[in-house]
């Protein structure tokens, strides 16, 4: 099932595009029927959300890109489908229709995923001639980007069919839960429908508006939420005692009139017109794109940010690299071997978000970072790598000249390579020039390394095998020009 | 009230704890009042974490940290203060008798912010003599952390305390949500509150452990929630059609039984059990401790996230950092009169645990960091400040040159000066040099800085009162012999 090439999307509005582009990202080719008006156009927009957002998301390599095609009957785009996507309105008859036309045409094995926000299952699959193949796969906006998918099947799904879902979602960078009790809403939507329906008491009753009741969330607890769900944060709240502290704390509020939610608002025009007033005083000077796309760049720098700490959606981000790495095998190998007559790639990287002064750039001090990234990057092809250093050899740098020649903002695409300008004795002679992704030359840093004993911590001759990968080094590069601004002092004239 | 100096806390819990690491952290002296055993040894715990997190939280120059005391009454503790937080248990009686201790002894103009989840303002100051200064100022955990505080009022409330508090909260890096109306469990734990019931009958009916339900909240909405709050969020899923459209389609799901809410489940013992059980199972594997700094790490990075992308809560963290660069100025504006013949101080810190190698050495590129910060000292002396930079104009590095001569540990103070070798035109060209406290010189660091226009981002003449302090530190320096290293290329012969 990780190895579905081709899917069919039967249905295209904001979660059916979604799943496509989720699906196109990823390397399978999609299918779709779709016969509302405008509704290919819709899609593109939404395909192009998540191609500006994949270009950003990661810097691992990335599969080549699937082929869309739209068709005019289910039975055409379910046809050759590994997986098929339905998305279409939360009507059960609708669904259970579109399931006998699918079934007519596709392969009996085809896995028949629902984007449902709550119907069971067991419903969904009650009139299917091969219902173990359908499940519930619940994903939320923006698909391309949230990991979260909610896995449910029904009565007569089959427990493989489970599985193999779990493997196919994980492989295309999302984190499936599987939903083990089949219940209208699942999990995700019973929380989100409680929050709402106090949200819209609190608007209805004239306690806050859409824009204050959105702070509360985002300048609060939905920064927790982001990285520890509420049982780990409530967990931390009890403090040492942990969560039975918290649970005896809290527990008697359980009765006290905190919500209004033992009473559901009534749906009326005037609460739509409310709601959908403040909602344009508090974001209507945005665009729906414009707000698409600031979403979708807060969502990469968060996820982005848990990555780096190794933690969370960060987590399965990571997960999702390393499987396209994995991918890319072959590129890889090949990557690690390099021209020597030529600079040595050193560094490939983004921006971190926390490298960056009050006005976005990267701050002065990480561009000795990355040059110091690069310097650790060649020693270890050197030879001084942990074992080495473990045994008590290491370069320290001694000398520093960084020349800077042109900005560079946070989460854009850095490289480094690395000419080795002399290698005798004790001493290494690096020159490193940072380049961003498009191009420019950013900065150069020319720096000396002396080898010392970290044991007496002076200098000292390195190991025979260390001093000989360096100086084949110093050799292969010995034909390249002397770099511009190699041996320079400050200020002196070019 | 922004310039509040002076702080009482009654009540040193993980929120009133919370509350004095970020007083202290802001520069703001900080006498605490709680009688009971262990208080003082649990509020260090949550200083040391706060310390460590600001450490991380932002590169702007850090206001010097408050004096902490403990006193052994409530009127020792208020006397003098301009703000007295209470933080004690959430008991209306307890809080009015601490709010008469309090008035018997405070400054009449000082504010009184209760910490209180959800006791209305106008209950905990019905007894008071002053009760026109009492609001609610509704923090959620980490304290110290965590932007939004929930400012309320009671019916005696002066509508002059709210803004009072606004600009003073603000000040301390906080986002100040002024809760208009009163009502129980203010704006935020209503939401909170819906959710946590929610999640308690997922638990208690089997449904989902505590853990997959924090997935659900995790990898889904609480990505969501950390930029965007609920409203928003809608207002996109609703597409170009926006919020109506949204409500149109999911209006009809509040009459579904998608919640359990109409219900409040029993608090039973079996129910405790349950979740503790889950939570240990969840996250047991680490200590209280341990989260709290993981959760701290990952909200930092989902800050500085959101600080690259100016929203949210990263916006408030961007307008707290120009706050902490303006005081700085402001204090070297103010700072003591230096010797105008020899090279100026402009750094005087301890090296941050973050700062260092595996082997707890200052790692390479802090160095630079160091003399970035040094550079930064020199240019607000010749009114390089922030109102200079916000109307377009700064110096840009342009080139470098370090010499490491020595090593420095973790948490080893050390110190800068600077010597202005040069001032004429756009070129500034610094020479600074790095000591240790005992006296050892660590680092020289040659710095060529040219004036740019933040407009054009190139190359222009400095204002003309720049240019003059400029140039009257160089001509202060014109008797200092050239620094040993100064206009040294790499390797150059000493």
């Amino acid at each position: 099932m990780a190895q579905v090439s081709k899917a069919a999307a039967i249905g295209g509005g904001v979660i059916g595009a979604g799943w496509v582009a989720r699906l196109l990202e990823n390397g399978i080719d999609v299918a779709v029927y779709d016969p509302a008006p405008g509704a290919e156009q819709r899609m593109q927009a939404v395909l192009d959300n998540a191609e500006h957002a994949y270009a950003k998301l990661t810097l691992a390599p990335r599969r080549k890109k699937g082929a869309l095609t739209f068709r005019t009957s289910i039975a055409e785009a379910v046809t050759g489908a590994g997986l098929i996507v339905e998305s279409v309105p939360e009507r059960l008859d609708v669904k259970q229709k579109v399931y006998a036309e699918v079934e007519a045409a596709a392969d009996p094995a085809a896995l028949i995923a629902s984007s449902t926000s709550g119907i069971l299952p067991s419903d969904l699959q009650a009139e299917m001639t091969h219902p173990e193949r359908l499940l519930v796969a619940h994903p939320f906006n923006p698909v391309y980007l949230l990991p979260l998918v909610e896995l449910v099947g029904g009565g007569k799904t089959a427990p493989e069919t489970i599985e193999r879902a779990k493997a196919f979602y994980a492989s295309i960078g999302m984190h499936p839960l599987h939903v083990r009790k089949e219940i209208e809403a699942f999990i995700a939507d019973r929380l989100l429908e409680a929050v709402w329906r106090e949200c819209l008491w609190l608007v209805s009753d004239g306690i806050a508006t859409s824009a204050e009741i959105d702070d509360a969330i985002r300048y609060g607890f939905g920064l927790r939420w982001a990285q520890m769900g509420i049982f780990e944060t409530y967990r931390i709240a009890g403090g040492e005692a942990g969560m039975r502290h918290f649970m005896a704390q809290f527990g008697p509020c359980l009765k006290w009139p905190w919500t209004k939610l033992m009473d559901v608002p009534d749906f009326t025009e005037e609460l739509v017109d409310l709601v959908a007033g403040q909602s344009d005083e508090q974001s209507g000077a945005y665009s729906i794109r414009e707000l698409e796309r600031i979403r979708d760049d807060n969502l990469i720098a968060i996820l982005q940010a848990l990555k780096v700490k190794d933690w969370g959606a960060g987590k399965t981000l990571a997960a999702y690299e390393r499987g396209l790495v994995d991918a890319a095998g072959a590129a890889v190998a090949g990557a690690a071997a390099f021209d020597p007559t030529q600079p040595i790639p050193t560094l490939d990287m983004r921006v971190p978000a926390d490298w960056t002064d009050y006005n976005n750039h990267m701050t002065e001090s990480r561009y000795l970072q990355c040059f110091a990234d690069a310097s650790d990057a060649l020693l270890r092809l050197i030879g001084v790598d942990a074992d080495y250093v473990a045994n008590g050899g290491s370069y320290f740098t001694v000398e520093t000249h960084i020349r800077h020649l042109d900005e560079v903002a946070a989460l854009e695409p850095v490289t480094a390579t690395t000419q080795v300008l002399d290698a005798k004795g004790k001493k290494l002679h690096l020159f490193h020039r940072l380049y961003h992704a498009d191009g420019r030359l950013l900065a150069t840093g020319e720096h000396l390394l002396i080898h010392v004993s970290l044991k007496t911590r002076s200098a000292e001759e390195p190991a025979p095998a260390i001093a000989a990968k360096a100086s084949a080094l110093a050799s292969g590069h010995a034909g390249l020009p002397q770099p511009e601004g190699a041996g320079r002092a400050i200020g002196q004239a070019r």
